[in-house]
């Protein structure tokens, strides 16, 4: 444009090229793998690298991750921090922005490295993200759900003003490291809370994945996930096909919508009325627990429309169940709690319900126009299942959580 | 990859197609120009706007901005912010997140608009990025660094622990509005303060803006960048010529290197060692001041190497003051603060300096081995212009500021 024309106007039209990577990687906190040290993008890096520690892994592991890296020569400094949901917080994005300046950390080449559950990958994930308007940094997921789901994604988040994930942003850490042995220690909650999000996945794409569900779930609960000693548990490949199936299944869904521009995303499902029913439970509810709930509670209104049938519900919740997982909540039988955190949904889906609803084990379909009569139903068909064992009828057989 | 052999990886690879404009329009408050209301994409949108105003706009114009939107019966919610750099802070972001909270903002269809100086877009461009991981805004910039520079950016920044936009984000409003007419109630201090950037800008790529500086720079300052009456000031062609020219420079370095993956950007030249000096000389110092001073101070750096000349340096230092914009300041001159600059910008620029230096009026190179020795001579340099009216010699003329 000449600069002396009236109405100028300047367009910039650009490209973010986005590329990052899940890695499985075996003895990670051994002296000898390399994995923790490389930089994404090669080499070692230059100047001190801040590692932040959930704080049930540090007590685990902390004494190996020092001599890993003193071992290593390498120059790092720590933080520990708590996980669980009420530290998804600004003042702990804050508290690591405040080590990364003691620290001096680089631009991009001491990318600083988080060990830990969802909520701190969560945490650290958001203040690389702002730091000097983002830095990279290296995850490693501890917990169950941090392997088969924060591993993937590209976004972090926190919880403000009684929302979850109301402040984030999507920047992908290049690389994420997986070591399943870090499951040895999870508690058993934690690891029938992951399986909440392997439920979703299966659920929406992957029937195979939910038959490998139903046959080994509990057992691959019991196990912690590990390889079996000789005639016991499901075998070490059992764990990896299922752990790498719901790793595969959210890398497909994710990579063609990586900033959601389409505001159908399958991977919704489960997440439609739970995140309001869980900030409400807070600390009662784990994501994955309140998340299975919702995908009962979705499943039901699938039932409601005829859309699955009476014996896939029902296989749906024994699956459920057999996990650990309950598939109900009193406040998921609170009409007007629903509601409210269906009408927060839709204005998260700019103006829309673009509900993911199954149409059989492994499908999904989308629906805009579910009626509060749904919803009453459904939430009443959920109070039908608090506490009880078969999934229809009245009959009370106490909590199996 | 196939679920059931160890050491799995999974790669994701995608793109994020990114584009803005920027627009003169005339006018922007008269009821009867739609530019405000449009939602970027297209359309009048849905839901409740919020209009985030700069306090001194709300001041001057308030009354025809709540004219504006309640003769277009657009449902909007106000929110007034203080500008000035000690209120681009994270509790100023919170303030926005709350509000927007409160008003129910959707993800796409409500987006706000925010009219005001650089400091309050960089608080609601920051607010607006996290806010469901990112909403779409509208930028309206009121000052004249914010039409030549905010205007064009892609980014948003924060101060935080004593930096400067320690804290940010890279997302661009979809839309940024420029009315010149604005100008009319900015402050000269505020004008000459956007002429800093232009300075700069001039500096590094573009001689005929220089010119147009030198000759007209103070009148345009006098006149507030406003057409003239007959036979007054500088036409409006001029005014529309250097704003013009500014926005296209800054597009033009912006458009390849928005993610700043290159750390040599010469779009940096007056950002090297000000952002500390401004930290520390707040509220003394305007960004744009601050900006000029660096421009000095890394031309004595040049003139030092024999890169410009005695007379290419005199002739800058004079567009300078005859702009009202002050060479020095004593804390140029305190070579241990100078040298603290330098290291966190190497920290920004990942260990490098990079330092834009001018070559000749309009053209950069980079360099990478300045000494301590050279900016302690560059600091020297600027002690004797310390309120010397020839930058050269010692001579006291006053401060002209
Ligand atoms: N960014 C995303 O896209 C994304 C995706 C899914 C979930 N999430 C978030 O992840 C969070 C949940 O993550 P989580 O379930 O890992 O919770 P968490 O981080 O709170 O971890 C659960 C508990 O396990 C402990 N722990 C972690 N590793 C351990 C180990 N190896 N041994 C023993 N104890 C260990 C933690 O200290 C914590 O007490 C939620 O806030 C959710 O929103 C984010
Ligand atoms: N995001 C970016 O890439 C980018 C680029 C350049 C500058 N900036 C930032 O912009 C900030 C400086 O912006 P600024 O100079 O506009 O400061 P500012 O926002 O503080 O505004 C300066 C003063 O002018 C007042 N004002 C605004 N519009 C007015 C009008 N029309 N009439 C009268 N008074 C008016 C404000 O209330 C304030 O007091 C710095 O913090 C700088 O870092 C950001
Ligand atoms: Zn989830
Ligand atoms: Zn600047």
């Amino acid at each position: 444009m000449s600069g002396t024309t009236r109405q100028q106007s300047w367009k910039i039209q650009t490209e973010l090229p986005v590329e990052y990577e899940i890695v499985e990687t075996h003895d990670l906190l051994n002296p000898g793998n390399p994995d923790l040290l490389t930089v994404p993008g090669g080499g070692r890096g230059t100047g001190t690298r801040l590692v932040i520690l959930d704080h049930s892994v540090d007590e685990l592991y902390g004494a190996k991750i020092r001599t890993y890296f003193s071992e290593n020569d390498v120059p790092v400094d720590y933080l520990t921090l708590p996980g669980s949901e009420e530290n998804k917080s600004i003042e702990r994005v804050l508290e690591v922005v405040n080590k990364l300046n003691e620290v001096g950390t680089n631009r991009l080449s001491s990318p600083p490295i988080v060990i830990g559950g969802g909520v701190v990958a969560d945490v650290v994930g958001l203040a690389a993200s702002l730091y000097r308007r983002g830095i990279p940094f290296v995850r490693v997921p501890t917990t169950l759900l941090g392997q088969v789901d924060v591993s993937v994604a590209a976004k972090s988040g926190i919880n403000y003003g009684g929302y979850r994930n109301r402040l984030g942003a999507y920047t992908p850490p290049p690389r994420t490291l997986i070591d399943r042995s870090f499951l040895a220690t999870v508690p058993r909650r934690q690891l029938r809370n992951g399986m909440g999000e392997i439920f979703k996945m299966a659920l929406i794409k992957d029937l195979r994945l939910f038959e490998l569900l139903e046959e080994y779930g509990a057992e691959l609960i019991e196990a912690r996930f590990q390889d079996p000693g000789p005639g016991e548990g499901p075998a070490a490949a059992v764990a990896d096909e299922v752990i790498g199936r719901a790793i595969a299944g959210m890398a497909e869904e994710l990579q063609p919508n990586l900033w959601e521009k389409d505001l159908q995303r399958s991977v919704d499902y489960g997440h439609s009325f739970s995140p309001l029913v869980e900030m409400r439970a807070l600390p009662e509810l784990l994501h994955g627990e309140a998340v299975a709930m919702d995908c009962v509670f979705s499943a039901l209104l699938a039932a409601g429309r005829g859309l699955i049938d009476d014996d896939q519900f029902t296989r749906i919740v024994a699956v459920a169940r057999r996990m650990g997982l309950a598939p109900s909540h009193p406040l998921f039988c609170d009409v007007e709690l629903v509601l409210e955190g269906l009408a927060d949904t839709v204005l998260h889906r700019d103006g829309k319900q673009n509900l993911p609803i199954l149409t059989a084990i492994g499908e999904v379909c989308f629906l805009n126009d579910v009626s509060e009569d749904e919803i009453e139903r459904a939430c009443a068909g959920m109070g039908r299942l608090l506490g009880t064992g078969a999934g229809r009828a009245g009959q009370r057989v106490g909590a199996d959580r």
